[in-house]
């Protein structure tokens, strides 16, 4: 791509994204931090062939999942969102769907009320989009935060995402329920700001699957953390092993105080959306993390497809 | 990459980035941004056979390369360097150099006192670097700043990194003074913070080429731009047009009041870098930028390998 289709290219984004994109045209973009609030920032990259495959996706399913994956960084942290930055690698045969890739980000970028305040453009081999996320916090949720005593929360339902890439890689039409899990997730940025407003301790999202997850937050927390494989809140026709080495779901997980379980009505009628006590947290000992009630291997992860 | 695969990826970073990366674990990294100041931000990317081919440059250069290419556009809004995150998309038959692509990165941003915050790895059929980088300034750098009256100068010798780039696509081995400008520039970080103090008025670094910048400028600034080829300070070997042209130098081309003039040589004692007046700026008037002195069409910029 020479300059000349770059800056094509770029009008072209920026004609799709309309107000949603602010400040563009400096080197650099200059974002305002409150006051008295920390910066909170993470990088994130879709690629063809490791997160997806041509045809599971539409080019503007593709934006809109990897503009969420990215946000999702900002729920965990419990992070008010203040920019988004795209770094596109773009292959020739895609560069008719250019407007749709900028329509999907464009889209999940304002449900989460987030500026597209600058990015990059390059020809590529393979479709490749690296979306950096700002945001800020007063005090940004870690994962180190888990203390013995808390419950274990997770919000929605776990298992689509992982049923419908299943599906799609054995050349089945997933469950439409299951698919657009898979295709559609959105971060829960509001969701997490409301936990942390009430007292959550520490938040991680769900990428690598809730097994996984829950052990990256344990470890950080110096903590061991015991699931109950029957309460976990699963979408329809999944297994119990399924909802819990599903990855790619963007659902949080949360520790919180013990009172916090009499919020969980009111988290539901706030956002359309379950939240689940699905664990306990106590002091370390032996495995960071356990799962009663489960078949087989509980150390399941998410391997992107790479690795299939 | 399966998820085991990208954690020892990320071990192997942290063990190169040694004290360069700091407070990485968490979903997101966190910065303080000096109260009276504003956060600047930019992401780049440097894709294999658009922005080098494989065999022109050592897996260490393309890591330090990528990090200067980003770390110049703190430098163009003389921002100091808060933090860089590296997305790499790593090909299997490169995963034995990832310690080389990182010390490159890290020399780098040592170099600019900018510590490693995080990053991504994934799988990828070709190489690909996306840096975020973060800096802050109270009164950033704009490309808009430029006023009629004031001086145009340019940061050190331009056309190095073209005559390298044309060497290396003709199949013939570039000049070593050429290859060094090509495979190991340095952002002017501490030169542009050092002239924004001084008082400068706006500035963009040199990345398309000299005249493509400086109109990138001259029409962010509402102004036109006048350049002397007769004072274009060039490396040896390379013709005025050639070093009018030359992209991905990293120079600063700097708008500021006349009397700044006298300042050039502290400027080049202080950094052991030259600082040259190449042109004025006037009122708009038709082309935003022209040169007088040149042969040929003046409206050259640099077009990526890719459009070859």
């Amino acid at each position: 791509m020479g300059s000349g289709a770059e800056f094509d290219a770029i009008r072209r984004l920026l004609a799709t994204w309309g107000a949603a994109a602010v400040g563009i045209g400096d080197d650099a973009a200059i974002v305002d931090i409150p006051a008295g609030e920390r910066l909170v920032v993470s990088t994130d990259a879709t690629v063809e062939n490791v997160h997806f495959r041509r045809g599971w996706l539409t080019a503007e399913e593709i934006g809109a999942r990897a503009a969420a994956a990215a946000l999702s960084d900002l729920a965990a942290m419990a992070a008010t969102p203040r920019g988004l930055l795209v770094a596109l690698g773009l292959p020739e045969e895609w560069l008719g769907q250019l407007d749709d890739f900028a329509r999907g980000v464009g889209a999940v970028a304002v449900a989460a009320a987030c500026p597209i305040i600058g990015g990059n453009i390059s020809a590529s081999r393979e479709l490749t989009l690296t979306l950096t996320v700002l945001g800020s916090a007063a005090h940004p949720l870690r994962r180190a935060g888990a203390q013995p005593g808390d419950i274990i929360f997770v919000t929605g339902r776990l298992g689509g995402a992982g049923a419908a890439v299943k599906a799609l890689y054995d050349g089945r039409a997933p469950d439409p329920a299951h698919r657009v899990r898979f295709a559609s997730p959105m971060p829960r940025i509001r969701e997490a700001l409301w936990l942390a407003a009430r007292g959550a301790h520490a938040a991680i999202d769900v990428s690598d699957g809730l097994l996984a997850d829950a052990a990256h937050l344990a470890r950080a927390s110096g903590v061991s953390i015991a699931l109950d494989a029957t309460a976990l809140p699963r979408v329809g026709g999944v297994s119990v092993d399924e909802a819990a080495a599903s990855g790619e779901e963007y659902e949080l997980i949360i520790a919180a105080p013990r009172e916090m379980a009499s919020l969980a009505d009111e988290f539901s009628r706030t956002f359309d959306l379950e939240l689940t006590a699905i664990g306990t947290v106590a002091a370390a000992s032996g495995e960071a993390v356990t799962m009663a009630g489960m078949r087989g291997d509980a150390h399941v992860g998410h391997d992107h497809l790479a690795s299939h």
